[in-house]
């Protein structure tokens, strides 16, 4: 379905942001909102005992600009991705036709040593860990009778051992674009370490040189980081579906841009992360990408998401990165990831190649 | 000294180029030429027994366009950044205050040997490598002194040794931005594996949706890859300079950009590989940045270091790299990133996220 441009305020409005250069401290009457069934600005959210509204957002002054050259807080958000790597000898290779395509805690291979039938444990440093490796049992030899034997023990173990079930398949490789040995329930991934793969979108608008984004704020009532700030587009790539048809499907259900449009989203790379918290290992690769959005649209949440959208200056965008934890936490991957590439972070900047390095801190394959 | 734009051909011909949407295979006679001391199109090289010409660039068919998806050809250039990584082992860690600086072959370790009042060999595995690692001699603890010695050294060493002295200082440091020890002539930084930096610039035009990059052809007379295909704007990082500065610099002498137009260039990120030949080990960090030119801009050479340039779609740029080795290697990989940036390598291409980590093959910092 082509969803037509939302035409909540008039052109003129719009037009009139961009007159403004820049403000500092940015006002909130200079900001584009859209897509709001709630009032957006009285919005409150409890996420980790926190609550922020738009207001608090447009608080934070963008008048320490990146230039000032101060990248810790930056840092401290890909710290925040990148969760305890001290603890990833606690994980075994899962290893299947010789590849490691995961890894899994050795608290986690107890549950799944009541599967006899699917789970094989070997002990041996064949793999790079001294304690052994775990591996599919030999009967399943193909990628449907291992999807449907792992699906039996992801709902055998349920919502108590492995929360949020998605009814969401993705593929299970050793890297992207290789064999799919088979597939598995979304929510389960990180619980055997697998790879997951997404593709995260920056919408931007360009107006006398300066930038702004397109950022969403999460659905209250989304079961994951509820009313947190998200990027105008992004979802988990699903077993089968290519990055680019995936960005025109979320474009569509997440922002209402219609194909004409997001079919011009460009492919800018990837970043990637690690992340460790008790049995889930997230090994997470996000595909890059970024759209530049004529100025007249606006963007309207199709699926309930999202409840609202706001048109931010990148300055301002990358000072409540800096200084707040307002984003879900792999979205300032993606946000620093596109400061570096438009030039909002410097070489001359303490820290910069560091912080370069960082954002592909996980397997980026 | 601002420079005027180069005017060598009226505004209308260059406007012309544009309203071609780029003819496949691309002819010559839609491409912009400038700053030619010579004629451009009998230019002949010769360079490693290969000749080549702007000619044989336009011959490049721009037809097999990157969405075909092969990025063989892309690695390629890339391992030709990063040659002789099997002989890591043949070099010890070079070692001042405490940190590595750089690596010294087990080879011209023996010509270093000579020179007990400025290096002192230590055998152990203190910084990993069982043969022991070079240091300084306890009695040069100021920069000063230490610049001086290893001046010395290499004077002594003289060009049968070190050739191409080039009188410029690098700095050298563990990480860019850190600590700088003692200042060493660049061509000596491979032969004490220092880590050298430097700025690439790639110029750009867009018109239409389509992205033409400004390419030049480096001088006949240059000492280092005549003739070859290179950025529009490149150099080395001499002690003491921001990059931003340095690019307005080799703006100016390297095309005649005028500081009101390259202030304009944004840092993207960076590249860096490491490569090994006989005793040099290049362990090199290239700052990229990219500009975006008005339709209207010339470049022309004020050093005499680039022979002419020309305005090249990128497509057919791509091609160049994929099928030829026109380009001076590491510009390669500068250019290979602005293909990811620019959304014009794609993450159905099979090898994406290999292609991309590999651009970053070196010690980055």
């Amino acid at each position: 379905m082509l969803v037509t441009v939302a035409n909540h305020r008039p052109f003129n409005m719009i037009q009139n942001i961009f007159k403004i250069r820049q403000p500092i401290p940015f006002s909130r009457k200079y900001i584009a909102s859209a897509g709001a069934a709630v009032s957006s600005n009285s919005i409150s959210i409890e996420k980790n005992g926190s609550k922020f509204t738009w207001n608090d957002v447009f608080q934070i002054s963008s008048n320490n600009s990146s230039s000032s050259g101060d990248l810790t807080g930056f840092f401290q958000k890909i710290d925040s991705c990148n969760r305890g790597s001290e603890r990833r000898s606690d994980f075994l290779p899962f290893v299947v036709e010789d590849q490691i395509v995961g890894y899994v805690h050795n608290g986690f291979l107890d549950q799944l040593n009541k599967f006899k039938e699917v789970f094989t444990y070997i002990k041996d440093d064949k793999y790079g860990s001294q304690f052994g490796h775990v591996t599919l049992h030999s009967a399943l030899k193909t990628p449907e009778s291992r999807t449907e034997a792992l699906g039996d023990v992801v709902q055998y173990l349920g919502e108590e051992v492995i929360p949020g079930i998605r009814n969401e398949l993705y593929p299970v490789t050793s890297s992207y674009g290789g064999q799919v040995y088979f597939s598995l329930e979304r929510a389960a991934a990180p619980y055997f370490g697998i790879k997951a793969y997404g593709i995260h979108m920056s919408g931007y608008v360009e107006r006398d040189g300066e930038k702004y984004l397109w950022i969403g704020k999460r659905s209250e009532t989304k079961p994951t980081y509820p009313g947190m700030l998200d990027h105008l587009v992004a979802g988990g790539l699903p077993h089968g579906m290519a990055c680019a048809e995936n960005v025109v499907k979320e474009c569509e259900e997440e922002a209402g841009i219609p194909r004409s449009i997001s079919s011009r989203a460009i492919p800018v790379g990837a970043v990637s992360y690690m992340d460790i918290e008790g049995y889930r290992f997230k090994r997470d690769v996000l595909f890059c990408y970024d759209l530049k959005l004529p100025d007249s649209f606006i963007p309207e949440n199709q699926d309930g998401e999202v409840g609202s959208f706001k048109l931010l200056p990148v300055t301002l965008v990358a000072e409540v990165i800096r200084n707040t934890q307002f984003f879900k936490a792999n979205c300032n991957l993606v946000i620093i990831d596109f400061l570096f590439r438009h030039g909002y972070i410097k070489p001359e900047d303490d820290g910069y190649l560091k912080l370069l390095q960082s954002l592909r801190s996980g397997d980026c394959s």
